[in-house]
C-alpha cells in the first residue's frame, strides 16, 4: 500500500480501506458455509461508510443494521430489502414502522416488550412482521467486557424458555411470522468452542420448535469472529463454520452471519503524521496530527493497534503516541519501540477497518478524517474530509 | 425546568441547557476573582455549541480553544480576538498561522519543538507571536487518570527547568513575544490543596523570570474545578480564588482561569424516553432511546450522571438504564434504584453539559441529538437534530 503517497494525496488524518483485502475475506467465509445455503449478513455498525457497503453488496452481501439509519445506509448501498435484517435492543416505534414498510428480511427481537411494539404496529399497517428471536444462550466469549453479549446478566436477546414462549405466541399472532432465530455472544472472540456451545444449545432449541410445529428458515449465528490485532491466534473460517454447520444436522435452515470486524477490520489502516516530539520527565511522547476522536478504540476498550512509522531507521526507544486532544486518554500506543521520528513523518496506524471511523466524534472542534477506497491499486475518495462550515451547520441555523 | 414539554416540543434524545444557570455560575467565579484583574476564558471543549459560547461571551467571558476550529467557533460566537487563548499539544502549522493571522491574545506552547515551529511561522509571516509555556508543575490532581494532566509522566506542558529555558529563547528572540505563563493539572478537581501547590510552584517561577527581567503580565490557572455529580464535596469558588490569589502577592499579573465543566456541567441535562422494560436473568434493563453515541461518560469514564424519572411513583427496584447500541458499554447507570417505567416516560440524565454533546458521534448512523436553551421561561432550539440526509452527505458525494 502506497501509504506515504496516500497520505501526501489526500492528507492527514486519514483512514484507508483495502478493498482487494475486504473481498478476500468475505470470499473465505462465504466459501467456509458452501455445504449449506447461506447468507453472509454484514453488520454495518462495524464501518457504514456507503462505498464500503456497496462493495459488500457487489459480492452478494447483505446486511445486518441496528438503526433505521443503518437500513437506510443499506439500501442507499444497493443492498437489495430482501438482505437486510434489522437487530437491536431498543428499535423506537418509528424505526419499526419504516422498516416494516420497506419489507426488509426479518426484524430481529430482543425483548417480550418489543414484540407487543412489532405486533401492535404490523397490526395497525396490516402487515405481516417476519421476525426472528435473539437468544441469550448464556456463553462466555471470553473478550473485553463492553463487548461480551451472551451471558445472561447483560441486556441482550431473551433465554431459552422466553424464546419459547414469544415464538408461541408469534406462530399465533396474525401480525407476526416467526421465520429465524438469532444469537450473537460477542466480538473479537478468538476461541471456537464458546460458538460451537451457543450454536449447540440454540440448535436444540431449535429441533425443539420444530416439534411443536414452529418452522424456522433462518439460523442466524451473529458475528464476533476475532481478527488479529497483535500476537493472538485466530479462527480459521473453515473450522468456524464446521462447528456451526455440525449443530445444524437434520435442519432444513439457511445459515445467516453477521460478520462485522472480520470482513473489514484488518482491511483498514488510519494515517496521521508526526507533530512534534517531546520529552517529560524522561518519558518520550511522539505527537500526531490524529487523536482519540479520530479512534477511540484505545482509550474506550484499551485497545491494542499496531503502529508503524514509515521508512523509520535507526535505534528504537519507547514512546507513547498520543494525539492533541487535551486528555490522557487521548493516545493510541503506550510504550512501544519507535525509531526517532520527524516532523511530518506518517505513522500507520494498523487493523483500523472496524468501529473506527464508525466511532469517530467531532471532540475539540475537530473535522472527521476523510476516507479513501484502494482497489486494485488505484485508489479513490468514499468520504469527504469534514470542514469547520459543515461542523457548525447545525448550530449556526439558530444562532 | 420543564422537561415533560421540553421532551414533547423537541423530540428525544434531547439536551437542554439553562442558560441562567451558566450565567449564575460565570458570576460566581468572576466575583471570586474581584481583588484582581482577571479574564475568565471558558474551555470551549466542554460545551462548544455557538449559542452557549456567545451567551457567555455577551457576560464578558474569553475563550480557551484547543483547535483552530475552536478559536473560529470562538470569533464566529462574537468572542473578540484579544480574549482567545489557543492551547493544546498538538497544533498543525496551518492552526498555527491561522491563529497567528486572527491576532488572538495568545498562543500557550507545550513544548521546545512546538515554540520553534511558532517561531518559524511567525518569522514567515512577519508577525510576532504573544505566546505563554504550560508548565507541568507535577502536582497529583487526584482525579479520574484520563482526566489528570499534571503528573510529570504525561504528554502536557513542560517541566520547570525547560520552561524557564524557553522563555529566555522567547525573550530574545524577535518572532515571540512571551506574555504569559500557564497551568492545567486536571479536570473535576474536588480539593484545594492541588490547585494551591500548583499555583505556589508557577508563581515562583513568575518571580523568578522577573528577577531575569521577563516579566509576564498572565497568570492562567487552567480550569479543573470539580462539579457535583453525586455526593462529592466540591470547591467553593471564594475559597478556589483565594488560594490562588494568595500566590501571587507582590506579582502585576491579570488572573487567567479557563473553567469548562465548571460553568455548564450541572446547567445541563440530557433527556431520553424509554422504549422498552426488560429483565434477564432476574436482571432488570430499562432501554432508552439514548444512547452512548449521544453521552459517553459513563462508557469512557465511568462517571456517575443521577437519574431521575419524571412522575415516577411506585415501589423502587434494581435498575441498569441502558441504550440501544450493540455493547455492553452502552449504558447511561448501573443498578440504580427507580420505580416501573412506562414505554414514553421521559429521564432525565443531570450534569451532562460538559463533555456530554461534545463528545457525542453518529456510532450506529445514529443522528446526534437536538440542543435547545432555556433563559427566563423561554425555550429555543440552539442544534437542529442531524437527520439521515446530513449524516450520509460527504460520503453520498463520492458514492
Ligand atoms: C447483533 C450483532 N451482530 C453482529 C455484530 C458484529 O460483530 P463483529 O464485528 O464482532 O463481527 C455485532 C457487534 O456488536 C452485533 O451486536
Ligand atoms: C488546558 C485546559 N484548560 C481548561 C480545561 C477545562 O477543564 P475543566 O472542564 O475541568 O474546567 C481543560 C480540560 O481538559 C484543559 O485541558
Amino acid at each position: 500500500m502506497q501509504f506515504e503517497a496516500l497520505a501526501q494525496q489526500y492528507k492527514t488524518p486519514l483512514y484507508v480501506y483495502d478493498f482487494d483485502g475486504i473481498t478476500s475475506q468475505y470470499e473465505a467465509l462465504k466459501n467456509a458455509f458452501k455445504a449449506r445455503k447461506s447468507l453472509i449478513c454484514y453488520a454495518v455498525k462495524a464501518n457504514s461508510n456507503l462505498s464500503v457497503i456497496r462493495h459488500l453488496a457487489q459480492l452478494g452481501s447483505g446486511c445486518d443494521c441496528v438503526s433505521i439509519g443503518e437500513v437506510k445506509r443499506a439500501l442507499k448501498a444497493g443492498v437489495p430489502p430482501y438482505k437486510i435484517i434489522f437487530s437491536g435492543v431498543g428499535k423506537r416505534d418509528e424505526e419499526i414502522k419504516e422498516a416494516l414498510e420497506c419489507g426488509i428480511l426479518m426484524l430481529n427481537l430482543e425483548s417480550e416488550a418489543e414484540m407487543y411494539r412489532v405486533e401492535t404496529i404490523a397490526t395497525s399497517l396490516g402487515e405481516v412482521a417476519r421476525i426472528s428471536i435473539r437468544v441469550n444462550p448464556n456463553i462466555d466469549p471470553k473478550t473485553h467486557p463492553y463487548i461480551s453479549t451472551g451471558l445472561h446478566e447483560n441486556k441482550f436477546g431473551v433465554d431459552l424458555d422466553t424464546a419459547k414462549r414469544l415464538y408461541i405466541h408469534a406462530k399465533h399472532s396474525a401480525a407476526l411470522d416467526p421465520v429465524g432465530i438469532h444469537f450473537h455472544i460477542g466480538s473479537q472472540i478468538t476461541e471456537l468452542e464458546p460458538f460451537y456451545e451457543a450454536a449447540k444449545v440454540v440448535s436444540d432449541l431449535v429441533r425443539n420448535l420444530k416439534a411443536l410445529d414452529i418452522e424456522l428458515k433462518f439460523f442466524d449465528v451473529g458475528g464476533g469472529l476475532g481478527i488479529k490485532y497483535s500476537e493472538e491466534e485466530t479462527i480459521n473460517p473453515y473450522n468456524y463454520a464446521q462447528v456451526i454447520l455440525n449443530t445444524l444436522k437434520g435442519l432444513d435452515v439457511t445459515l445467516v452471519c453477521e460478520p462485522g470486524r472480520f470482513l473489514v477490520g484488518n482491511c483498514g489502516y488510519f494515517l496521521t503524521r508526526v507533530l512534534y516530539e517531546k520529552t517529560n520527565a524522561g518519558k518520550r511522547f511522539v505527537v500526531v496530527d490524529g487523536a482519540m476522536n479520530d479512534l477511540i478504540r484505545p482509550s474506550l476498550y484499551q485497545a491494542y493497534h499496531h503502529v508503524e512509522l514509515l521508512d523509520g531507521k535507526g535505534e528504537e526507544t519507547p514512546a507513547d503516541i498520543v494525539g492533541p486532544v487535551c486528555e490522557s486518554g487521548d493516545f493510541f500506543a503506550k510504550n512501544i519501540m519507535l525509531p526517532l521520528t520527524q516532523h511530518n513523518d506518517v505513522l500507520v496506524i494498523h487493523s483500523a477497518g472496524a468501529y473506527g471511523f464508525t466511532m469517530s466524534s467531532n471532540y475539540n472542534t475537530r473535522g472527521r478524517a476523510a476516507e479513501v477506497a484502494v482497489e486494485a491499486g488505484q485508489s479513490r475518495l468514499i468520504r469527504v474530509r469534514e470542514d469547520f462550515e459543515t461542523m457548525i451547520a447545525l448550530e449556526e441555523a439558530c444562532l
